[in-house]
């Protein structure tokens, strides 16, 4: 039994880490905080962990208290872990950031996307990038691990075996990708009321969105080499759910595709290729840490379409967090993540 | 380990068994019965229980082969359950019916609501009707128990505290219910389909509704006495979920009403009764095998108002049913029921 | 052809009267004010107009220019409409106020459900509750008029045939009213996110809301007599239309109730009286100004159950406020109120 | 005044018809069929219209009478309009058909696609393909309209100003289009079903869709050469819309794309090009006969991203019939379907 701390929990992948850890057998939450919620018991404010937290309640960050953990969780929004995480770390507590403070490498490209200096260039370095299906040896002696954003999740999954294999022009890749809602966080923005986004669908960012730099860079490092990307995300009416349609041209006879993305990912635990000619839904992986791909080739033609859904706020987020908690600290990598969706 | 068998599986409550005992440590599904898709692995009907149930495929029904089964739950329409229950029972396999087969106590009422004659009026003397609230220790020993349908599942928990404390009139009692599609069932019906459903709200059966003699004879049982009820059911543009709104009126001075609500339920594992001023979301039980109640009495006037939240697919049919299957073979009441809600 | 303005017009009952005018041949808006969206162009906030506003743009509000106006309606917070008012109606100008402001005859009641003095109670004695099928004589002449909240439109004109016939016990009254999102306004609210409100239900404002005291005041007046009513709002997860299920106990032999209903709104252009058995669905009304009703007596018992729906938008709000204006400038009454509902 | 005719009425295209033309000055719908309804009225069949069309009924389909009508609509399932078509034109009907059977001009491709041989080869060669902005001249004279599909309309809007100024290589184009539920039709499938579809997203017919055939003879005429397009489809979980992203490469330094869209539709009642940097939502066009769109260029790369939304049920089928008849007899373009979008 490990005991673990989150900081910033009153947001949805706080409260996400909440309900995949009331399932997990070797951790207890012991801290969870928040400047603004200090105070209030967090089954008073999410009511479905009633009975799963009746005690716990949000309190102030404490650094030293913080520091006595073996894991600390960061749900924050980013440039907050940048300065508490390496705090933490020289207290010997591991730190796993579901921000975007250490995803990118390059301190200076995260300062031009996020329009602040990095806060921890020394730290960057180390910081592994938490996909366990590319980085997995290193997330588990990882101190600190970067956790992938929601739609790079998607996108890199579902590109991965192509690039690997060589097999696509690298120059002209297209990812159209729909999210549902909590995407946006659960700040009160008018755009996020149901009266606004329900019964509606549209583009954003279709001209540059913070989560490119970071697929750009995780692509690159599957190619072994420059990519180019057009990256358009959409909103979408339902509240979890990203679905990625990836487009890419092939530059050589591709052999069995199906057979490729088998292969690929044979034995990972949360990777699910679908039977040829699938087409995966997003309510199939709602609540669960799976991603499940299929693969098409229309018409025959050079042209491969890859379909890559995951829940944003599991697979996405905290449910991925806990994967590499599980690697971290040497358990089962998919312990506490195989409850099964529920459908309908 | 035991094993059980699903007769009538293609529908949401016969995938949703299939979902809540993927989580249960002590039973294995070893035979899942549909005529029509016979030899369909129910992995390739509903994606979210690939890696679950790999191998288990829908079979024709064979009252031989699920005569050897520790207990057999069916998910089928009404009439279906009553021959072949007996044949089961007759070879010692529990039965669990969750259809409306042995609810009502009374074959010519049966008949008169269902429109045909009853199939196994000889069975109806020993069907224990399966509220663990209400009828626990019968439970634990019955043969063959009748899982309560759902509205009558949320009102009368929420009314069960009142009645069996005499405090209101009996005799004036108003259920206003609003419920989720999927109470519906999974049949391919105009009225709900997302684009005739979705963006409205309308009751249904304003005039009588099928579940009507079912709650009359459990508040009947409760209140020891002849009750008098109005039920009007609601379509709620939404997937699954029960909210139930109970007026009352009180006949005596009540005392603190929270207080009895909370006494009552003590020690309940599956009933919630929220602190005061509470207004219960179905948002809160999705998925779980929990009843959440709060209690109002509004401008301290004589009219009590109960709010009483299910999920229709659960603590309404197939997690109720596997409560029963947990009661009558000896495991902890909660078993396998135990996930919170996945909320947002 | 009349010069109308719009104060407060950013809200939803604003875009609302700019959709509904657009339609209406004998009205320009020549005026919208909005303090924080001052200069922005009503087409750019709300792109459904883009075409039919091209130029018209939020300003400042100003007394004197909406002073030479025909009629102002106001689309306000409550509170706004007190001084403004008083100084538009002084110019000459008629005011159709959407608010709570002029309600309540009574300005103590008002002030102690809203929180704050009220500002102008000199008004009071000529406002006129803008309810047309109960007040439509004074409209036609008023000055000022009190545009009913939306679940008190819908509750009136559901009870307004039983009261006024004297069938049914005033002192047990149950208004169960479900509303879409809109209801709460276009604030930015966590509690109307998408993420949250959608895929749930629930109660709120058991305990007394301010729609109470405007409905009583108004069954009141129909009853002439006193009212005592349960009034349990709930929110439902769609954008707009309100549900309300209105309980009542016959106090004698009621004759025919389908043609007591059809008699008393027979001619009226806003009312729809469905046939015997029907169950209206709010979509049905969607962006109309009509309120559907049908009368049920289930199992032929004492109890009477109405439902009565609108789009709380229109008939609850900007739609009345339309009919009103035309009552009041000698238009027919539902001029640029004829469009059908969009279904599905 | 003309009089017009509805064959098959019972589906969405056919009560969208009855709704637009409710609204329409010139026009009266005096016969609508469908076999199966034969007898009912269609205010009871739809509600929303009551008071719109208190005597029409559904009638058998009878090719005399139609045949004395001035235009007839066909709202049918393909391959239904071959045979009755032909008898209508020869009475000197005029026919505008929502389904496909007119809009391939290969009867051979036809076959292909719908598994049954085309049944009027004869007419294809008058058939005039009813978009407006690219056919306007041939509309006005046509006996025959085939009114395009819902995609098609979409991404033939959205790429015509590239192809016709031959900015892009037409060997490349990617359509990636999201489409509400109605989409898929009236019918009652259990995919369509709001507890299938809501809070999920799917690809469907990635390999293959009927709309393909008709896109790519469409970009083929704009591009006045070979195209080639991958185009996949989505279930995105609304009632109605479609939102085409439209991705292509540029071939030749484009000059300004913004100017480039808004010169061609400058004057194009049904086409609206949003301003530079715009993402337009579908539910800014539902229930209208616009099309909006806007065009970026991500990071000033080669690649252009069109945006363009449609309500599937007016500009993607009865909007646009309604728009054909306006253009075939003379009246105003946009007769009928000018009312704002309800939003929110």
């Amino acid at each position: 039994m490990i005991k673990v701390g989150i900081v910033g929990g009153t947001g949805y992948t706080g409260v996400e880490l909440l309900r995949l850890l009331a399932m997990h057998p070797h951790v207890e939450v012991t801290a969870i905080t928040s400047r603004s919620e200090a105070g209030v018991r967090v089954s008073d404010m999410y009511p479905n962990l009633r009975g799963h937290y009746d005690t716990l309640a949000f309190s102030e960050p404490d650094a030293k208290q913080l520091g006595r953990l073996d894991a600390v969780f960061f749900a924050t929004p980013h440039g907050v872990a940048h300065a508490l995480a390496s705090e933490l770390l020289d207290q010997g507590t591991r730190v796993i950031d579901l921000s975007a403070d250490f995803r990118l490498r390059d301190a200076d490209e995260w300062a031009q996307w996020y329009g602040q200096p990095h806060g921890a260039p020394a730290l960057l370095g180390e910081a592994v990038y938490g996909l366990p299906e590319m980085h997995r040896e290193q997330i588990k002696t990882a101190r600190l691990v970067a956790v992938p954003g929601c739609y790079p999740t998607a996108v890199q999954l579902g590109y991965l075996p192509l690039l690997e294999a060589g097999l696509v022009d690298a120059g002209r890749l297209i990812a159209d990708c729909k999210s549902g809602v909590t995407g946006a966080g659960r700040g009160a923005k008018v755009g996020s009321l149901l009266a606004e986004a329900s019964e509606s669908m549209k583009a954003y960012g279709a001209s540059g969105h913070r989560h490119l730099p970071e697929i750009r860079q995780g692509l690159t490092d599957i190619q072994a080499g420059a990519v180019s990307l057009t990256f358009v995300p959409h909103l979408t009416p339902m509240i979890r759910g990203i679905h990625a349609t990836l487009y890419s041209t092939l530059i050589e006879a591709p052999g069995d595709l199906q057979t490729l993305f088998e292969r690929r990912y044979a034995g990972e635990p949360c990777v699910d290729v679908m039977p040829p000619g699938s087409h995966p839904e997003t309510r199939s992986v709602k609540g669960t840490n799976t991603c499940r791909i299929a693969v098409h080739r229309p018409e025959n033609s050079d042209t491969v379409v890859v379909l890559s859904v995951i829940d944003n706020l599991v697979k996405g987020a905290s449910g991925q967090a806990v994967q590499n908690l599980n690697l971290m600290f040497g358990y089962d990598e998919a312990t506490g993540l195989s409850a099964p969706a529920v459908m309908p």
